[in-house]
């Protein structure tokens, strides 16, 4: 007998998660990159590697991709791979951090020959994105200063504005900008967007398609995170979440990993605020899988989602605005954990195996012998990274 | 010879900063508040102790009241007793956390009672601005909740605009409302207006005479605060500033004694925004003197907040943007150190002796024996303190 | 069908948390205590409370006291008092923070004088102690410093060794000194001891019967607090620990509300190391109820304590080291969170009544009219804070 | 007519900064590592740059070599290289994070077989010091696990104990072993010697000769940095600092750019507990130039560290103890503050003209065209960098 009702589970039917390309390259800190045997060595591979999560979990169809490190000479040759794997291409990332000229900023930088650059880079960005039926163009920014003194802060948000109304005005009229935000890292005295508030600021600057990114990683040791996902899904500006998790810094870890309480507290936001199974909400993932297999990361984290969720419906919020009403504290609070306590794997199993997909994905995929075929099958050429 | 031009002596004699009442009262921590000979009982007093500052400095013309800490029977009597000694009264701060009915929240309490009081106390806090001629109305909410389920965030955050909708709207023509943001305490797990991007789009949502407060202490770890003040600025945001500092949380110590690098950094952003001397941006302290004298802990103050606005002043922005812009970190950088480390003490030493006031100020007011005096005077009464 | 075995249940009957007697009075912030009715008056009144913790839960069956706030005339009928309610007297805990004396320190002062009286304020509690019965004596110093300068660190480290030194060597045969560090608060930029380190230091130069404590949140952001259980265990000298829970700084939340994996993780060290239901190990609540009930908000920490432990103790550790073993990541924390997403609830519920407690103690106790019976007896009279 | 006396001068003329080779090649983030025309391609074009910052200071007699990144085939002809170029070959540090094996551990690792690579690689380090003349081997070790349950910490504690202990045995005499401890990174859950405490009770287990590396980036926020330098100073286990700064993580930027009054502070320690100038504390760099030039990069650093040195032997330590016996917190402060904001470069720059030294000797070096002979002359091969 299940603790989660129809009714959840339908909800539970329509979630999509987004999974990145690059997470099926290796990735690694700045002392190491660790290899394996059987990474992708081109963006086909790792389309087909994220079609594995997908045919597991049924939780992932679409797969973002990162330009220039998918770039390929036909992008319809590559949609139609996808397609073949059951998968489709979603959101387009940029990358204005790998180029010698960017060393010292891209939308931002003080030379506007610079700028022109980043500026055209992201306008490939819409025009592949045109070729692969892409919606979003999602924009992190890596740029700042590591030194005060070093850069001029408010002419650099000037000239972002600049840089991004040119952008978005290239957008089609389906398309949209997301902003995404970070608290440091790569720089590290200064970084040009680095929180909600000054995405939220850019963005809404530009018009009703651009949006805020929120990575669940990059906010300073402390912050409450599910009050700013409130916060934009209150201002209508939440437009695509990046899930990951972190102890310390971006540590991309996988999401539900570090503090799953917290991805409860956000997950119970989101619906709270209208923003699940809500096209303006996109749910990606954004990790580096720095230590542990690839493939199996991202059911994991699917996986990981799909349950937290499942809780997060659980909240019986009928009596949980009784007691908030009634300044019960301790009642509101047994309610909203009541919820995050439930065990929803036996439930989810069963209603997994009732739709045709395996009761425990990370063992049917274990089982299939897949990481040892790509292990075997993909001798030679360059495993994929983050090399530009 | 003073490193010190005519030109940025010019600026620095109009420079003022605004007291606050109750940094002459007693304070402390959870654990224990400290009493000294010589606490003001009265709002009298303290006005008479904050005049005192101004004395030996000349910076720091007005006086911030709290309500209901500094209610008095007639607000023209308190008026001309601080123009009796020199100094006026100035932004009027509301309180919202030391009555029991605000236990769960006042301006977005769940119970419109409870609201209907939060916003009466506003409004009378407006008719005292009315007769002590006071521009602005500053709002510090320590509302928020300690438990997750405890508090409805969303219906919080909107509740929150209709309060404020009402004061603002209550204002006079030449008044403004100042929106505070602190990231925790006294909430423990969610606080209404914990950062500057809620505090811009409440404010934004307002009108033009709705802004921001910048509080130095009341951000995450690590935060980047001159880029809050140039994006604020960029905004037009930029209401006022409660300087203080902090090594944890918000530990309200002396401005600049926890980090005056940081302090530098804050003060070239506001000039470079064009905030110094403008009329949009209030200066302001607030500290808590838990273990120094009260008195002298204001008077060093005002100086570390005039010794760093001088280093400010000396950046030679014209090298400093053609190093920018050629891409020179380690030049750009030293040419904004060499400000921050040149000595500017003595040359301010000799500017007050031509302004007749004392070369040193810590010691002029140390001789005046002003301590020993009230520790005498003031026998008897309530010293005041943070009571309700 | 329980999900607990009868070995884990075994272990779970052994369990004991003791309960800290403020945690009955009335507590908060330093803007604001709010009071409620039916808060004790004195030292008897908050055992009584304590008890029917106890009486609910069979988890808490001792009390720590705190000196001078739990002073009595005759400590053996407040033993007896005690006895009459089921439980014992525990830990004593000494207070050096709110003597106007200490305001620059207390067993650290300067003053040979101040270190004296400091000293025998300790020495008074453990004449308590013998009265008592109690075996630990706590020592938390609120010690340190506001600005730098102000003290001189290492001629504090040096005086504290003394002043320890001095009090342990009136401790009876079988009496333990247990030294709590923290990170911060009350003093604000340096505190005596701050870290596990230096409390392992003063501890270990002492002998064998001076432990560490260990407050759950007294530790900067993003400390790894199971790495420093694991190691004071290793080392021998895990004491006892101060549970809690917190978002930002010393929240002084009930223990699991803010991050329920991570009191796992520190419960799976603890049973790891050996230290579960080991005498050397108390296991403490310190927390202030500042916006909840007290009585039901520590029997909701004692429950909480219980569920984490038996979700701990439900690692299936042989698996768990060979996954260790292989590298196999995924596989090791799966493993991991198993246990940790298990619901024990149910299994503990029945398990209870089984015993002849209720199975939802929390409903138990609200249906008991406890808190009503005491809000009208308790008329007159001032209640219990944190006053000296 | 200077502000520093000669008994300070006399102080700063044996002041020694040990260099680290690997500032001289690339480093960058995991995102990018930007190249630089002339970046050495080997130990030997390492040292040659090393020995400019030498030249132009005088306070950069040794440098530091990074094994596997500095092998040669002859340590001897090393060794001659750097004494030709007016420096000595010092510190020999170990590289365990690197080589695939150690992807899950080395010192610590599970396998006994991955362990013995790990020491015999510290046994081969410790070969080179007997070769370059080498006194100290030290290690910072990567070690750690990225997932709760990954690794079992207390076991790999006691292994490194283990690991430690056979690397301590072959140490010649004269010889140290130096353990350098890190919050987190490359490790995101754990880290095997995070904290001061950690590194402290390991090396003590080995014996007098076996000492802590303090790194200034290595902390959680807001640690009280100089307080662990008091703390080893008393200790007698302070063995040398890793200087860089940080805004944020371990930014490994140049020491003093990013909170310089907090260099000061750490200094004053140093000197108040007799570390400066004191054989067993090394002063060395421990810096990422990612942006900026290294030659440069590494003269700016130490001359930070210089003048800071420079003011904190101004501090008048006799006055500052009477006002804190005095429990005059203001006055305590003014005086450490003084020295802190006293300008002492123009006296240094006289002094260095008058030691036949550049009066500034970044200006000088700028002039010597140094940077453009390197990048002429450097043209093929593979600049050096962080890859093993």
């Amino acid at each position: 007998m299940s603790n989660l009702s129809s009714d959840i589970l339908d909800q539970l039917e329509q979630q999509a998660i987004e999974l990145p390309s690059w997470a099926f390259g290796n990735s690694g800190t700045r002392f190491k990159v660790f290899a394996t045997p059987g990474t992708p060595r081109d963006p086909f591979e790792k389309i087909a590697d994220a079609a594995q999560v997908h045919e597991y979990t049924a939780l992932a169809p679409t797969v973002a991709l990162h330009i220039p490190w998918d770039r390929v000479d036909d992008y319809g040759v590559l949609r139609r791979h996808a397609e073949d794997h059951g998968v489709s291409l979603g959101t387009v990332n940029s990358n204005t951090f790998q180029d010698d000229d960017f060393k010292f900023g891209a939308l931002t930088h003080e030379d506007a020959a610079v700028r022109r650059k980043a500026v055209d880079h992201h306008l490939e960005c819409i025009d592949i994105m045109h070729a692969t039926g892409s919606r979003d163009l999602k924009i992190w920014l890596a740029e700042g200063s590591n030194y005060p003194g070093q850069a001029d802060l408010r002419g650099r948000q000037d000239r972002l504005h600049d840089s991004l109304a040119e952008i978005y005005a290239r957008l089609g009229d389906e398309q949209r900008l997301v902003l995404e935000y970070k608290f440091f890292e790569p720089a590290f005295y200064h970084t040009d967007v680095p929180d909600w508030g000054t995405s939220y600021v850019q963005v809404a600057a530009l018009g009703d398609r651009a949006m805020v990114c929120l990575d669940t990683g990059h906010h300073a040791p402390g912050t409450n995170i599910e009050f700013i996902v409130m916060q934009l899904l209150r201002l209508g500006r939440l437009g695509s979440f990046d899930f990951n998790s972190r102890f310390y810094a971006d540590d991309d870890l996988i999401v539900g990993a570090a503090d799953p309480y917290q991805l409860f507290r956000i997950l119970f936001e989101v619906i709270r605020g209208g923003g699940f199974n809500h096209p303006d909400v996109a749910f990606m993932l954004d990790q580096c899988h720095n230590v542990e297999d690839k493939v199996p990361g991202q059911i994991r984290s699917v996986l990981n989602v799909q349950e937290m969720t499942a809780r997060a419906l659980l909240v019986d919020t009928g009596a949980l605005r009784a007691a908030q009403q009634a300044g019960d504290v301790l009642e509101a609070n047994r309610i909203f954990m009541d919820a995050f306590y439930t065990d929803v794997r036996p439930a989810l199993a069963e209603w997994r195996e009732s739709r045709g997909l395996p009761a425990d994905p990370m063992a049917a995929f274990a089982a299939s012998g897949y990481l040892a075929k790509i292990a075997a099958d993909r001798v030679g050429g360059v495993q994929a990274g983050w090399g530009a």
